[in-house]
């Protein structure tokens, strides 16, 4: 049983603030928990279903995290998902620490809004050994909760960096390649090497700010009518195209 | 202004059974309302505020749409969005009669429930010029509103079929690519000619029937420790490999 206290400090942290504030976020569901669950990450509580916590007992007990066993109508209280779920872990926010190294690949974002697609490029990120995604300021928070589940347990493996793209893109000296309309056909790229994949925001792209200061321009050709691709795609077959061979 | 009836009509249209019964969908939003109002689909309603109407009234005049300007607030009552938007279509779905031929590529899709997934599938087609898009007939429907909102406008230019996977890839004479996890690597493929790229669920991946009926299965290689991509990432990153260059 949660307590009324209890119900409400995990039904805040949907918002930023409180996640801020408490240095926690949720991770829910059960493919997602038991990532979080078997890295060592600091579980603070594991909210869950008496059949969920039967079946994972020895997950469970791996940790010092408060245990409450509930029913399925308390856990869908507190949970920030609309199909129902057996879990929902609150996780303490691990410091990032990870320095880019010079033969590393790295995924930058500017503005990226939409939390599907945060996540979604965590998870890309994830897939091809990327190992660092560095956010400007204005996109979506990595620890939102639509993030987090998208991402699939990415955050785990990934090191994920907040920082001022022109400031970071103008003193790398590793190459940068910057997603635009009318760059270098990705295709005809020789001598890649281990750099910055820069993607824009949704609708609008890079700002010319930051494509100015990229030392590479990349496009994928369109043969189709589209306006453009969406911007985890995008990055998913820039990120192929440039590490994935 | 909507009548009590105009209203209930228009918010109906966010369920499939009443889709299916007028035989019409929704499109909503500045940028997907402008492609289908270029285009020759046959608009039933246009629902606008003031402004929208008098900032597009060529495109507004062009049809023979019946037209209702509209405060903010009776747009929202009506919309299938969350973020308010200045205009909502009810359009006719238009029969998809044109054929698969041996030299065009199509994407196969075997229950795909997610319409973020199918819209930015549809995307990924409208870009690469691949013209059709073939869903089992247990995939999210094509004109559900958020497949629709996803695709932005890739239902005008790419052919959209219902069939049986199983029967429709012992049949052909193209070759059939298989996104699987135990395929040929995707990069050192050589002889690749036009076919269909065949997608599974988002969570189970294809069924091992049509696995087995496929003609070559493609795995996009893994370095890093993520589990599996996104069905739409999947997609967008074979497209490109396949047919893009």
């Amino acid at each position: 049983m949660l307590s009324k206290a209890q119900s409400k400090y995990i039904r805040a942290l949907s918002q930023q603030k409180y996640r801020k504030q408490h240095n926690v976020f949720i991770a829910e569901g059960d493919k997602i928990a038991k990532e979080w669950l078997m890295s060592d990450w600091n579980i603070k509580m594991i909210v869950a279903t008496a059949d969920w916590v039967e079946q994972n007992h020895q997950l469970v007990t791996k940790h010092n995290a408060e245990l409450f066993t509930v029913p399925d109508h308390e856990l869908k209280n507190v949970s920030t998902l609309q199909t129902p779920n057996k879990v929902l872990l609150v996780v303490s926010m691990a410091k990032q620490t990870s320095e880019v190294g010079a033969g590393d690949w790295s995924i930058a974002l500017e503005h990226i809004q939409d939390p599907g697609n945060m996540g979604t490029i965590i998870r890309i990120a994830d897939w091809f050994g990327i190992k660092h995604i560095i956010a400007s300021e204005d996109c979506v928070e990595f620890f939102n909760p639509k993030v987090v589940q998208a991402a699939m347990g990415g955050h785990i493996r990934v090191s994920l960096h907040e920082a001022k793209l022109k400031e970071l893109i103008s003193k790398t000296e590793q190459p940068v390649y910057a997603a635009a309309l009318d760059g270098d056909d990705i295709y005809s790229l020789t001598d890649v090497k281990p750099g910055i994949i820069l993607i824009g925001n949704e609708s609008k792209g890079l700002s010319q700010d930051l494509l100015d200061t990229a030392s590479q321009k990349v496009t994928i050709p369109r043969k189709g009518g589209a306006e453009s691709l969406n911007a985890a795609v995008a990055t998913g077959i820039l990120a192929a195209l440039l590490t994935g061979r």
